[in-house]
């Protein structure tokens, strides 16, 4: 505290990122990170910006990243104007709170769900209502119906990992045609439906994703928003009046390239997938109860262990998972999905100490 | 306008940066972007960290940049507590409105400075009282004393490119104990003297530095502030509150390479010095009147020819140059010191137009 802050900071409890452990090889599956490299072509793409001693650095980059976002739009089959850019999905998300969630009606997300969404409410002074999840850790969209100052929903679920179907997400569309519904799909490459088909069907639809899990660039910080042009101009308006340029020259070039390797990106989807189904069942048969996953990461828990000691345990054995100290979940571990020699590593340690 | 719109967006002004023209060669002396590349060591460093088929760029970068921190703490003989790191300074401007001038006073700017600040404090609901500059664009540090709600100074100012004595800035530190007095330092390494010493002494001084200009790196987004713990605390508690890692890990390692080579960031900014001098000279001969100027570009207007013509003559021939239609400005260009040949160009199509 000091006499300096403005009132806000008082207020605040940041967000606190997973851990960045300061070892030499890690077994690191606690911020959900995939375990394989970008395509070779963002290298590739890097090194050309990097071309003639480096001069293109001198000079500021697009600030509108008009070629960027051509090229999601065109993956997506939608027009440029319909996508926003920002400095990874949190910040994509925090100009989203100020923009379009900032009414006078509370906005409803998840009681178990990103634990960002809570921060960010507070810095933009966003009144919520935290909505429970079923008992399964389903989302019941009948709970998301209007009055409401905005829906605000991953799909996946985070940390649990649950999906929801896309005639779901369209039920809620429908029921809230005065509120922006944000759906948040960091993780839906791992097996959820993306609903950027919708986007041309549902003016109150903003969807969000971000290259840093499935396209292996969370070291880039890259994310994107796909909606109406209405929508995107609000976070245009709100990003161009805090940083014109929050998109170095190399985050640009890299997120393009990473785009136009296709095949690359599928393939590495298809191996974290495959990998995630073999870690499930190995630890069904350890005895954990596990959550149906269409990320890349688990949410289990162990009836007989306590899951502060399991994380503690692994952390010993330099193997670093992710546990949320909160209601309803402070028994589950949250563990990204990695190369099946890691998930084997995770699995042996856990066989050690159980 | 969209009934989704949160109020504060229909209220936005957004900032519009200088245009990036999409020309082969153009003469771009509109962004005050540094004629040099950056030191030959940063292009080592990304290359470095792209190694192993840049494997690092899958995982999340420090959150902290302590790395970086450190080093920028050495440069200016602090610790790295009292460094704070965005992307980009208006980044850090945009934090600091937020944490550190939202109080119940005006804060107090000059009427003619960098152009993003009243942005900012419309985002922010900042309340302001813009300072007229005396006649030749100086600024009297007796118009900055308290009671306001912070204070906050270029210094160099820009567009003028005008600066003030190191001297003069402890005496507005020292009539206002009370308030944040914010030193934008974009431009200092140019011509002016930091209040980067002056941090230890003063509890209420916020530096603010940008590797875009004096060390080439405006493409890569890397800004810090300088202060007391204190201060820092605030504008990391509100970064942690809106997106854990603005700088990517190529962007940091850019950064820490550009502090390594100190020989270079002279030389550069020695040859930019001596270009803005022979440039004033030259403008001088051709009539116009110019400011003196400790920054990287000059500030001028010719007593008998319009500047928003000049400019636009200038524009034909593919040479760009900022003019802001702004009061008590409009008739001047804020024209950036290139290289030699540039401003050769420069010049010699000025004569022609004249």
């Amino acid at each position: 505290m000091s006499r300096f802050w403005s009132d806000i900071v008082n207020t605040l409890t940041p967000y606190v990122p997973g851990e960045q452990p300061a070892l030499a090889r890690p077994v690191k599956l606690n911020t959900n990170e995939n375990p394989y490299p970008p395509s070779p072509r963002v290298i590739d793409a890097i090194t050309r910006e990097l071309g003639n001693n480096g001069d293109s650095l001198r000079k500021y980059p697009d600030p509108t990243a008009r070629a960027l976002r051509e090229t999601i739009a065109q993956h997506h089959g939608l027009r440029a104007e319909q996508v926003f850019v920002g400095n990874g999905s949190d910040e994509v998300l925090a100009h989203t709170f100020q923009a379009l969630l900032k009414h006078d009606t509370p906005i409803r997300f998840p009681d178990i769900t990103y634990s960002f969404y809570p921060v960010y409410a507070q810095l933009y002074g966003v009144a919520f209502d935290a909505v429970a999840l079923n008992a399964d850790f389903g989302i019941d969209v009948d709970d998301y119906r209007a009055p409401n100052g905005g829906v605000l929903l991953p799909n996946p679920n985070a940390p649990t990992g649950r999906a929801l179907p896309l005639d779901e997400i369209s039920i809620l569309l429908a029921a809230n045609p005065d509120s922006v519904v944000v759906i948040d799909e960091a993780y839906v490459d791992f097996g959820a439906e993306s609903a950027a088909i919708l986007v041309d069907e549902y003016p109150n639809l903003l969807v969000i994703q971000t290259l840093s899990k499935a396209r292996s660039l969370a070291g880039m910080r890259v994310g994107y928003a796909l909606g109406h042009e209405a929508l995107i101009e609000a976070l245009t308006r709100v990003k161009d009046s805090f940083n014109s340029y929050p998109l170095d020259r190399l985050a640009q070039v890299a997120a393009i390239a990473s785009f136009e390797d296709d095949d690359y990106f599928r393939a590495t989807c298809a191996k974290v997938i495959a990998s995630r189904e073999r870690l499930s069942a190995e630890l069904k048969a350890l005895g954990f109860d596990v959550v149906p996953s269409a990320a890349n990461f688990v949410f289990a828990r162990h009836p007989a262990h306590d899951a502060v000691a399991l994380a503690a345990s692994l952390k010993e054995k330099e193997i670093f998972v992710r546990h949320f100290r909160l209601p309803r979940i402070d028994q589950h571990l949250r563990i990204t999905v990695g190369t099946d020699a890691e998930c084997d590593a995770l699995v042996a340690a856990l066989r050690a100490v159980l």
